[in-house]
């Protein structure tokens, strides 16, 4: 056994790519916070009944597990750190009006998944608590749409859907849970036979509207067909209504919209408008958010919420590499002007490596391709020659 | 049972506190950058094997163990960053001369330790490979002394010891590995009652010499002391060289500097020169560094080694309080000159709060102590009149 090798799907981060992901990480974490987002971070470990709960089966199954040797209760690693910031609104901060946080760190999950199929994303997100208009919903959308842009990313797709649609056919035909499930899992694979095959005993016009639903996917054009097709409830009236106010605001600031009411990621979860941020160069989604106004419930205190956050890493493997950051080396030598001088040029920001001992250095290796020399009674920056 | 309580010695980091150890953790890796170490980001995650090699029991102990679904393997979450950078030197960068690393990251202990009593230290720290020499111990202290400083810390003390004078001590006594850990023990607490009754059967040198390293701490008169009580074998000899040299450097750098011979923290791991960073206004120290040139050896390739790390959080925690961050608020327009007024505010770094609606916010809740109104034709920031 090597000890060196490391478990599958959890990587090292080495300079060149770390530098990038650290770079990109202040350029969001600054952009948040210009918009008001507050930076709060929230432990790797917290007890299993506050990390899981609202949030569903499937983060139970992605979270690990430790005991508590202080207490011998059962911990687990964070997975997400979107319930986590929930908790910190609804009780940390007490707010009655709007609160925005921001997160950034490491997430584990037990099994790879994401777009740069890793065990350990970098989560990095946005959320707003404390408000349940469509204006929250927008203000998320917009920002992940800047953030996006100041990391580089062009081209940016925005693909909605509505937890609604689908919650509310559910809950008026009084469907069991069972069929939920099974209808849920139908709808994520597009697959119209098998949601013929499971609402054959459902009213003609939710079994109409589930069959539909398979269908209604593509661009702006969709939400008209919509409003033809589905029943004309108020629930889904609304979330229609919202569909469209959504793509009218993202219109004008140079993102394309889609729509899959089928797609139901986060269904549990979500309570509202959910999306996903794809862009040229990537073949999955960048970004996952949307609203989930119940989480906060679970921690004993309901807030309207809406969100969005995105794995660093997945991120950065797409972008162009970043340009290596090249070294000045200094020699030894006890003179002072040199000391002075090398303050000031680290002072600029640039990065210089003093020798240890007079041996020679590899420069390539140290990545140089400069060095300090002495002449004209002061120390000079030079090239350093390639042989 | 309430949700939204966490397990002992783990903490939420709310907006304030986390946004002075983000502007610490920015400070203190742009400066190991100029200093030409490079970031990088090791897993949470690792095989205990690789986690927890040469690092001794203590290590072990403190990590939490899961196991790896996707093999059945025993894995750990990090509880040190130290031999995970030595690992990263060892294999992946595969250098022959000399590597500066550095690292900021989350680690997990199953027991509340450091300064800020957590189980969760937000662990940042420097390391250089490949230089055995008494130079690099002195650039790492010196990166230490200028770390502090960049954060605000003045009086810095540094206290040191060498593990190799009790090492030589062991070694050339063929003492075994129980009398080891014991006297390893009451050398750490200074216990000379103890020391005397567990060296009776060891010859007269090595007993003087182990209770006289009860008594070797204090200011650097402790050194001339050592020269004349200790065995002048080549090991205790270089030793205390080493610990000569790096006192004289330290002194131009405004630091203080004492010694405590019987300090071993880290005596399983460590193989040179420890040191701890002490500081006006801290009960405990706020970093810790030395040498461990053994550490890659387990991952198949000795390098030597020698680095610090510090706990942000509880750096942090002693620190002044961060002035608050205010915000301006901005009301609900269609104007395009407001939309452009509040990009410009925040491309300067002013916090710019959109309102949602035209609902009364709470400027106070926000942290708004100035807003954006329309006069003169053309928006401008006006501080808000407190009731």
């Amino acid at each position: 056994m090597r000890n060196w090798l490391l478990p599958e799907y959890i990587e090292d981060v080495l300079p060149a790519e770390a530098l990038r992901i650290e770079i990109l990480r202040r350029k969001l974490l600054d952009l948040f916070k210009v918009h008001g987002y507050q930076y709060v971070i929230p432990p790797m470990l917290e007890y299993m009944e506050s990390l899981i709960t609202g949030a569903g089966h499937d983060l139970d199954l992605a979270t690990f597990k430790v005991v508590d040797q202080l207490t011998g209760r059962l911990m687990g690693v964070r997975a997400d750190m979107t319930p986590q910031a929930a908790r910190i609104d609804a009780h940390l901060l007490n707010h009655q009006g709007v609160t925005r946080l921001c997160y950034a760190g490491s997430v584990l999950r037990t099994k790879p998944d994401g777009l740069a199929l890793t065990r350990e994303p970098l989560q990095i997100g946005a959320e707003l608590y404390g408000h349940a208009g469509i204006e929250s919903d927008i203000e998320i959308q917009r920002l992940l749409i800047k953030a996006l842009q100041a990391i580089g990313i062009d081209e940016i797709h925005l693909d909605f859907s509505h937890v609604n649609v689908f919650g509310s056919l559910i809950e008026s035909s009084q469907i069991d849970a069972q069929l939920e499930q099974d209808l849920y899992a139908a709808l994520q694979s597009k697959d119209q036979p098998a949601v013929a095959a499971l609402t054959k005993a459902l009213d003609h016009t939710t079994r109409e509207a589930l069959l539909h639903l398979t269908e209604l996917n593509g661009d702006k054009s969709i939400l008209a067909k919509a409003f033809q097709v589905l029943p004309a409830t108020p629930a889904i009236k609304k979330a229609l209504d919202s569909l469209q106010q959504v793509s009218h605001a993202i219109d004008q600031l140079g993102a394309t919209v889609s729509f899959d009411l089928s797609e139901l990621r986060g269904y549990h979860y979500h309570s509202g408008i959910v999306f996903a941020a794809y862009a040229k160069g990537y073949k999955g989604p960048l970004a996952l958010g949307g609203r989930y106004d119940e989480v906060g419930q679970s921690f004993g205190r309901a807030r309207p919420a809406t969100g969005f956050s995105l794995d660093l890493r997945g991120v950065v493997s797409a972008l162009p590499p970043a340009q290596s950051n090249m070294a000045i080396y200094a020699p030894v030598s006890a003179d002072p002007a040199l000391a002075t001088k090398i303050t000031s040029l680290r002072n600029e920001g640039r990065v210089v490596i003093e020798a240890l001992d007079d041996a020679d250095a590899d420069l390539n290796e140290l990545n140089c391709n400069q060095k300090l020399e002495h002449y004209n009674s002061g120390w000079h920056v030079v090239d350093v020659v390639r042989n």
